[in-house]
């Protein structure tokens, strides 16, 4: 019963083959291959559009190397308050940009309120040298909260950076999540919607490590090739990336991996809902979702082999807290199986044991 | 006849049936698995003694995060003026150390001379802020000239460091050619001739990417969880990187393959030598030969299917090239076959186009 | 009618004898002259131990340098959300201390909370690598709303972050405007109530430019010379500093100065009292005042010549802004005039253009 | 005998009687006085063209920040291996620039050989992203050595700068000193010759502290306001700093000063010459001698009053080290008098005690 992240899973069946089947071969190193480059074309059919390339090695360094990319000298990212960037990468964004500053703005459910958004940004007029410059504006899609920006709301916000004149950036740890939640291409959630730059994750979702910074206008990028190799993330037999994303578009595994984990999510949700022992924080959007439970009874699932974490901090909005019970987080992926949510279902139909 | 780079080979098998076998399984992320801490431990009994390991994703990090664990403010690394981290890091020791230095010392063959070492370092004393001050040594072994220091050469070196209060870095990207080269266990090779922290690396010696930043001292590494993961080099699947190492320490895998690679270049340096076209710059003593050759002969070699690059510059004390000529690097790996370099022998051996 | 700012004031005419005099001497540079050691002793008398003194040139540069002497990896200076550090010193913090964070604290007034500031610390266990780590709390004295910590305040605070293993830093701009409130001495204000770095400025209150990073722990201050050089904050001709400081501490200048820009602040807090055009958003405590007024109002009494500005955002726990209202910042300093005051209250007393 | 530096100097008279005038006026701080303004537009004047200016604190800021102005990723720039930027500066440029490089390039007298400057750049070629890429050339006049950058020496670096597509930057810390001594006007030396960026000094020609950071083209400087700011060189009290650069340039004081410490120095170099015991490393071409004196000898008018420094090390070019000897360095400055080089005249010429 594994659902403590997308990330303890393993890797899909047809990745490893990928790999296995790309040791035995030589090939030039640093991206210069012929699969590297086939990739990168793939990523552009993808996109319906010539877009710039760069793997790297975390979902980490895709955000924090984005902002790298457009920092400016007192430069302000903005970005949800719960937002990964903020939450969980040690400080990251601000390094390797050289002391950006993450601005936290708040919104329910894990998106940025735009009304808010609007006035943080405000809060740094162009002439005020003392407060520093916005440099960009990032969205998680799906969120740290397992909800969705509709696309819409991608553009309303798209409208907002351009007006300061900042580009926006997504971080797509979850993109295929997303996506085929809004049951959209990927130019449509991203720069049909005004999207600049994507932290597009493989990793979360059936590879065992691939990611990719996507410049969706590749003139964006003439710097990127530095920005990566200076930050250590030019893999010498990058082509092992490759071969990872080449396997994940391959007969859209990776829109089939996606659904899959949404599905199990809304199964799970399902599964809590019809149950009196949790309630749903709110509908999941995508295979993350947030329910109250007893401690105890968490407790006691756990103990019974459960794989899920209590999540700090419970969203503001959600809720109200009743005494005795927190916030817990289950997340789904490609190698979740229906069996194991049975399982889960049986168990938490048991006594609890207090 | 792959002789370009040891990274343009792939990874052994039994190193793809490690991450086959990783993928099919559930685990905790970001190194908390069984599987991290067994390899952890595999790395205290490969150097005999506690260590703390850290795997990051290049050797390029491993070398700027050793340096970025022990910088201090104005800190200058000294190295060999043509070691990797000068030459091929684009500048990430000085960018993740926040603005460190690296000085380059000369010395022939890839090895910093001792003397002038020492005179490197002096031209910093303590108390003269404005020259800025020591915070590093750092030795390549085997070095980028495919040499090795001997043991009394490290610890020569070590007591250098010592005495400027600095530690002793290595970087060994190709760690275990040069130890099977010496014929000396690891400890031999780095804490006990004096050094400190070690960029160990698999991935030039048959990994597809495995990397490790290992402290000697344990204690010296109380900030290194936050030095790599603020890099975006914590994986959340680190146990793939895990079962790149298990597999590698597994029946002294990583030395057989560390000894064919040194055994072919061996064999390949016979072939050099004893045809008339090319004459060794100075003796290989790991798994990279560098030899003089006729521009226009190079060319047909390489036209022919035969992979190695000019090498710029030519070291300063290789014997007087003479005109037409230039320096070549020819680089063996553990997937170096007899029967590449029999070919190669054959096609030298044809007359040339011109 | 000078309210602008005590940074719109000059020079005290014996801080401006004291650069004249120093004019026709020569001197040791880079703080090595007999005047630079003369000062730093005074400092130690002045703070009732030995402390370790670093002129720097800006309050930004003693702020930022002061988090530089002490961040950590992925590091987190917690202070309160309105502190100069995070709303005007344009990310000098982050950039100067290598992508170091500001995390914003709430609290009445410009002072933060006490349990805000635990609960923000405790965000961040020290085994939570993803989140990063504590590495200061830092409190300004006199407060950006030109309030005052208590001594107990400043101990409460001391113990929080001696709890969370890190060191706690005055900013203090304003530090004589403060002490002489609190009508307490150097030591009790700081290392007596658990501050282990100021930053001492004495710009604002009649030098020219004349700023001090301060250690209370000289063993603290190590590195502390390499980081202001390398900040570009070591000044050749650094006796002019020692000068104006040798000056300001003469006869105790420094605290007749804040005495009467205080006393100046009350005199102009009671003209605002009196006058039924304006109301004190809260009773100001050193040298500024917070007021409400209509926005026709203050436009016609700045027309007429007193300089003043207003203040982004309304502090939120202020009193609320009734329509066509805002709130305007009134500062005194060494050189205001009753004189300027009575011409402000006369000003005030006239008939509305409205 | 005041030989030893010339930021052992004091301020001319003319410079504190500006500071003192400041002292007594209130006006806005952060550089938007009138007085500012009026300077920034003096600098036009002089530069014949319209320039932006910004005030920095020291030297050492003005040529980190002119780095940090048009660094890019991986980004080196070229300067002389003595030049002052890398032997005294602490770092502060690979710091202030996030990690950018300097590369030492020889040539004789602190001046670089053209053909290594290009040699070096060369070295970095575009498309090879390990080596980094170059992003500035800066020149030191005067040198290091004491010696002038002819203006077709400047043009033919400018030329290779531009061919490298990076901008020439001019560490002008003895900028009146070299324009006196070539007889040349300020545009001649910078911005018609190629020069893209000026660090120009006034701290070592009389000021107590007054540096800039000049953009020939102010479209250069669109970023520079917060670059400066974020670095904590954006000072309150701006307007003491436009002070003393206005009393500079009033009646061309800054070129009677400069043209004063050259001649002075010439006077000392001519005493040096006459005397057998010492020899000129080379002809003086600003306000620095550099010549070789008897160790001995030389503490023995050190011990007599005589304030100069030993230098190190020896200029590589330099004629032959004699046993016993070193190379001597002896600085005037505006407040050199003849009294004083008389009176080292009679002190050379007294006996030797040994």
């Amino acid at each position: 019963m594994h659902f403590g992240s997308d990330n303890w899973a393993g890797a899909h069946a047809k990745i490893a083959e990928a790999i296995t089947r790309e040791s035995a071969l030589f090939s030039p190193a640093y991206g210069a291959s012929d699969l590297d480059k086939k990739v990168a074309a793939k990523f552009s059919a993808v996109f319906e559009r010539e877009v710039a390339v760069f793997f790297v090695g975390t979902g980490t360094a895709a955000n924090a190397l984005a902002l790298a990319s457009v920092n400016r000298p007192g430069g302000i990212c903005f970005a949800h308050r719960e937002a990964h960037m903020i939450e969980d990468e040690c400080g990251a964004p601000e390094y390797l940009t050289g002391g950006g500053r993450l601005h936290g703005v708040d919104g329910p459910r894990g998106r940025m309120d735009i009304a808010k958004l609007q006035a943080a940004i405000d809060h740094f007029p162009a002439d005020f040298v003392h407060g520093g410059q916005p440099m960009a504006v990032s969205i998680t899609q799906a969120s740290e909260a397992g909800t969705i920006y509709g696309l819409a709301d991608v553009a309303a916000i798209a409208e907002i950076a351009s007006r300061a004149g900042v580009p926006l950036h997504m971080d797509g740890a979850r993109f295929a999540n997303a996506m085929v939640s809004l049951n959209c291409t990927p130019a449509e959630m991203t720069w049909k919607a005004g999207v600049d730059i994507v932290s597009f994750g493989g990793t979360k979702n059936g590879c065992w490590m691939a990611e990719a910074l996507v410049f969706m206008n590749p003139a964006d990028a003439a710097q990127a090739p530095f920005v990566r190799k200076r930050a250590a993330h030019l893999f010498s037999k990058s082509r092992f990336i490759a071969a990872q994303f080449d396997a994940y578009f391959d007969n859209d595994l990776w829109l089939s991996m996606a659904r899959h984990a949404n599905a199990m999510a809304s199964l799970l949700a399902d599964v809590l809902k019809a149950s009196d022992k949790a309630r749903l924080a709110w509908e999941p959007q995508a295979n993350e979702i947030f329910a109250f439970m007893n401690q105890a009874e968490a407790q006691r699932l756990q103990q019974a082999g459960a794989h899920f974490h209590e999540w700090h901090p419970p969203h503001p909005d959600s809720a109200t807290v009743n005494e005795g019970e927190a916030m817990f987080r289950f997340v789904t992926s490609f190698a979740t199986t229906a069996a194991e949510i049975d399982r889960f279902e049986a168990l938490l139909a048991t006594n609890t044991a207090a």
